[in-house]
């Protein structure tokens, strides 16, 4: 169980390539300063610097404001040996970063005839007119070179100031990747990436205790970095070296001691892992939840391919369906609660039968707000397993909201799966 | 406004409050610069921050790295009014926060022992043993002020820098919200927004449709910003205004114009409106998921007190699910195929006899990625309800992957119930 105690991820101490170039992200708009929209164009750029052997030491927001973008462009390129900067190329009178860009540059604006010439001619193609507001995107700065946008209007553009090179793209995702993919990347790209990695996905164990179980591990292998991550249940532990045979060694040590407490490594998940695990083996699992409300068969078929081991369940909110549809006894609900290992159990055997799969797994508990007692509060659930070796109930003491209460209950149920697998 | 023709989201002319104090958020977090997640707590924190009177200038990220993180706070202190940093409060070696602002401030660190008992505490009463480096928690700044966590272990902290009241929150989401809710905003509110906001929630228009139909109305109202967002199935007007009564007169105006078409309002979720609705009508629903498979009930039963409602369903993936648990003919299925007009009906009509609910919804269909054919291709959804007036099901083909076709299949059902409601 995680306390959620440490924010997510990290790594120490840190490591840089030898010979790693500093990198740093520059995003304009008033939209990603009100609340509107998150920036999700640095995250993508991340990748692709890191990939190219750039270490990115540091994101900027900044507003679509003259001066604010000018003083930015000032600051990045005195730090970092590259700068991207995404957002402002636009045809309004709010797309302001490449005359902040001259402002910094301390040289005029010319109107750039061959970009003038592709922009009307990219509005020909679709058979509008230009706006005169357009002509702005023409308007570049006297020094530097223009980078022409074969899937957009707003054009790019490069700059060197200070010890950086410039690199400006639009802010829509599609064609800052494409300027990333296609123009920046074949540029810039030196061929070694900055560190190799590897994320270890964990179940089970909290992110303290997880930390001091590998303490040694992390110790003996000074080579490499490793990080934690909490995500619900879920614990990550994060490799990273910018030798390959470093982080080969240190994995297959942190594997050794963690064992099947590893569910999978990047891009995993752990309800993908268990429909796998289940078709490979042709066994199927039939899933009766309470507190969960559809949480743990949702899960399972967001899957493709979960039909495999899967055939159905019972959302079994109110006690007569668990009695009329699980064939759960009144007598064991008035008797224990509804909220209790026994009913837990009966549900899990009930759906197994019902369903005809090899198991059955239920959830009942109390996700609240309200429902509490103190002989069960919020945030007691019972997560019941029926299958070929018998059948069980765990209890746990899930802390936090309903949310959350109900995404790690989700999960427990599903690694019960998984650990009956073997 | 960035050269997006049609961004999602985003509002013109800019509008600013005539006396907002300036704020910028610290970010810290190497996952946050390597690709592997997105800065979403700045978001989060912007809509906060407006709403107190501040105007957000900039966001700035930063790794996991002492010396780079003290100049950020230096940096930032130096320019804004208030200075929120969320991230690298916790217990593992890679968080330096507080270590950090202690640099910047010139001042020690010390244990402080309320927090640590407070730490201890936490953990007894889950029933773990604290490991050692728990106590790196409790380690803060000698100049400053511990902000209790009572929703976590990591403290917050608050100090005093340059021009600017600095706090620091933990980087996990849930816990940041809580710190922006319950303790930075009762200290820092201003009781003057730099802008009132108004979201109206629409269901089944669409984007452009939704545009034109209220052209007039976004012309009249010229110091109203107007602006557009599209999620899944519901459109979004977003009006921002400085004056209030001038928002009011712009909301009565698209109100009057759109009608039950708009669901609620900003922290509305379509299932909580529907939710409410249900029980103030003592009335119920059941569910029968075949390719939603458990998410309609899901986004029920996230809602609390959902049981006044919701008694349960059934997740009939296979068709033998189908005819056991909801009485579906197996000839109707043979005949017409499980995805069928027929077959939705025989669905919801099923569950809401068995549950003995007013009303039962149903949805059958193709989710992809594979079992399309020409007859019958992926994105094709039938959402049946049964209630008081008969039964019916109506045709949806859902563009997008499967997890999308999911979602917009579970929205249309849950808004099915909606609109039987009248």
């Amino acid at each position: 169980m995680s306390e959620a105690i440490a924010p997510a991820g990290g790594f120490t101490p840190p490591i840089t390539g030898p010979d790693a170039l500093s990198a740093e992200i520059l995003t304009i708009g008033d939209e990603l300063l009100s609340g509107e929209s998150a920036d999700t164009n640095s995250q993508f750029l991340d990748g692709r610097l890191e990939r190219w052997g750039y270490m990115v030491r540091r994101h900027t927001t900044v507003a679509d404001d003259l001066s604010a973008i000018a003083e930015a462009f000032r600051e990045l390129s005195a730090r970092a040996d590259l700068v991207i900067s995404s957002g402002g190329l636009g045809p309004t009178e709010d797309d302001l970063t490449l005359a902040a860009l001259g402002q910094a540059l301390g040289v005029e604006l010319l109107l750039d005839e061959p970009t003038l010439e592709r922009i009307r001619a990219r509005f020909q193609s679709f058979g509008r007119p230009m706006t005169p507001n357009n002509e702005r995107q023409a308007r570049v700065p006297a020094r530097g070179e223009v980078l022409p946008n074969a899937v957009g209007t707003a054009p790019g553009f490069r700059a060197e100031l200070g010890r950086a090179q410039i690199y400006l793209v639009p802010g829509v995702p599609r064609e800052m990747r494409w300027f990333a993919d296609e123009v920046i990347g074949p540029r810039v790209d030196r061929g070694r990436p900055v560190l190799v990695r590897r994320t270890l996905k964990v179940m089970g164990v909290g992110e303290s205790k997880l930390e001091h179980d590998i303490t040694d591990i992390v110790k003996a292998h000074g080579d490499v970095r490793f990080g934690y991550r909490t995500l619900g249940l879920e614990n990550h532990v994060k490799l990273a070296a910018v030798d390959g045979a470093a982080l080969a060694r240190a994995e297959a040590a942190v594997r050794e001691r963690l064992g099947a407490q590893i569910y999978g490594v990047e891009g995993d998940v752990l309800e993908t892992s268990v429909v796998q695990a289940l078709i490979a083996r042709g066994l199927s699992v039939a899933v009766a939840e309470s507190c969960t409300g559809g949480l743990v068969q949702k899960r399972i078929t967001d899957v493709a391919g979960a039909s495999g081991c899967f055939f159905g369940g019972v959302v079994a909110y109110a006690n007569e369906v668990k009695t009329r549809a699980l064939g759960v006894p009144a007598e064991l609900i008035a008797l224990h609660g509804a909220v209790s290992e026994e009913v837990a159990c009966a549900m899990a055997a009930g759906v197994r039968a019902a369903m005809g799969a090899s198991f059955g797994v239920s959830t009942t508990g109390v996700a609240g707000p309200g429902g509490g007692t103190p002989q069960k509060p919020v945030g007691l659930v019972y997560v019941g397993l029926s299958g070929p070796a018998g059948t069980t109930a765990e209890r746990l003491m899930v802390p936090g909201d309903r949310e959350q209460i109900r995404s790690f209950s989700a999960s427990f149920a599903i690694d019960r799966i998984r650990r009956a697998l073997g």
